[in-house]
């Protein structure tokens, strides 16, 4: 197969699962009392969208980044993609727990969710991706042991950090957590996987 | 019509119905006490979301194989087309019972419609299948009686376990039921129809 | 603006709005008493997917008949294009509507709402078919006067059964109403838009 | 990265953030007393619909039109890009807000929220554009400071009545912002964006 339909595979499916981000805003409701002031207090339901929307659009674009080293994908790489997108659809759910939660005592077990769901996707990625560079020319692309070695400290220190940002949920700082997770986010938008040769 | 429009329209509608299984993961909340525990017992709509998402990932690589093999497509496959996706977006319904009952006295009625709906989705596929296979040099393929033959076993033997599967469901054993569905999708991850002469 | 990209975001929209049915039937829930019962008993919301996805899949079927007649589209096509995917979008609401309401009082009003969206989208398709054809050479495609006079019985018939139908719905009979509606999409499975020369 | 992944990405998100819409008028439901007055009561709930859809139609053009002035994006493009689409999807948030209060006293911070958002929107779009058009030769687009000069009176002007209606809704007049929103997305609809030299 080549990699054009799995690619518009996914990006839908990556484009259906950032706008479901949206469900969680249209919980909101405006009381008659005093409509701008919960239009204000919904603040950890805007801050959980902006950061879950950063996040699925940054691995949107990774996404792009590894199919972009080959030019057909077999079965292992699409099964692999599979179970990556099984974590990306599964975004919108740890979202919408910390969204409901952060203030309340279940935050920490909400944010705790959010962390382990990001480790899965890192996961994710780190075996399509190592699968990606050492089948790179069964699956029409150029062999780049350097790509997978200069990868690795990105891959590495994501998960990491997400690790760590559980870590500090479990102990009770869910807020702190968050905000780890979007300045991760903000951090990758910048910072990324080796493109091929020739590609920007 | 080339397949082209047609595969974009059919990835769209997989790419949207692996997608709204999250909303059934969207339905669980945490209480204050216990939110742990809580994340814990929803082990049901974990495992439902999982059987359902590899489940649609098959089929979309199954539906992808199938048109490899044509370049055109008449009124007849658009037909078998759209009877086939018909199925597939409901999947989330017997999912979504599934998940909410699997406990409960009305597991066993949720389990016996999940495998109704596959079912009725394996007969569409192999309507599809036969009808492009028979039709393979209108539609710009080329015959394949062979892969016709090949394809048998694996079509009834599909078929076969999920009319099992429903009759453990309808005698009372509703979580088998889901095992019994969630191998059949393990199994077709790596096992799968023929592809055309050329193709992996 | 050539036609892929219209074509492109147009398939998208129709691929979400026949998945947005889906979220009718996740209305459904069982009872502990009588599970089997109560999935007999929402046969009104089962008949009602049927109907809108069938009639959703034959208006994606036309969209791309038109469009396989022209190569270029510009400012006014887009803005038909938008109005008419408008009325294709709000399907389910009156689908939701109908399911709900069949067997109550308020199911005559629900058929009513049903199909004067009907009425609405084939007056959109008639007017982008009309602009269409009249302006086939400015969009890249042949003149066609002989496709417009042929088409014109087919959309004057779906159009008239919509209004017979909406009628008997006011009169107090949205079964019936219902019934012409399912009808009539299949008939148009089968009976349909001229399509280019050469293409079938 | 050519621009083609990037406008399917893009094209998804539109189709599907156009499609969330009708979650809000699946909120309606009608009463088995008087369902027509219930269906004519709704007015509110299509007048948003048919604001929002126009709006996200218009703005799915003009991301067209972007694009269309280049053959390659770069990382700046798809992080101005990824932000401008947080807030196109953010749009059904305030339409089912303003769909919800009109007619309350919460409708002004209904339709203010609506006006913000848009006012969001508008500098995401004012932002691509001036990158686009200013690395026009990096991007693989020609240079085109004329094509700048001249739009910057549309996307003043449509910022300017944005915050003309989001001034009005706090006043406590939300109907008028409404009307206000509305009459400049149907102006957008035939005065748009300057399109690349031998486009229409």
């Amino acid at each position: 197969m080549d990699t054009r339909r799995a690619e518009a595979f996914s990006d839908g499916v990556f484009a259906v699962a950032i706008t479901v981000l949206v469900f969680n805003l249209l919980e909101i409701s405006l009381g008659q009392q005093h409509p701008y002031r919960d239009l204000a207090h919904a603040w950890a339901q805007y801050f959980a969208y902006v950061v879950s929307f950063l996040t699925i659009g940054i691995m949107w674009m990774n996404h792009h980044t590894i199919f972009a080293h080959i030019t057909r994908v077999d079965r292992p790489v699409l099964v692999l993609n599979l179970l990556l997108l099984m974590g990306v659809v599964a975004i919108p759910f740890p979202t919408a727990l910390v969204a409901e939660n952060l203030h309340q005592p279940a935050g920490a077990a909400a944010a705790v969710s959010y962390g382990l769901v990001m480790i899965l996707i890192s996961i994710g990625f780190t075996g399509l991706w190592i699968y990606v560079v050492t089948h790179a020319e069964k699956l029409g692309g150029q062999a780049q042991p350097e790509a997978l070695r200069r990868s690795i400290p990105g891959f590495t220190g994501g998960l990491l950090v997400y690790v760590a940002g559980t870590v500090i949920a479990a102990v009770g700082l869910p807020v702190a957590a968050l905000i780890i997770y979007g300045v991760l986010a903000v951090y990758y938008l910048f910072e990324h996987l080796p493109a091929p040769a020739g590609e920007a």
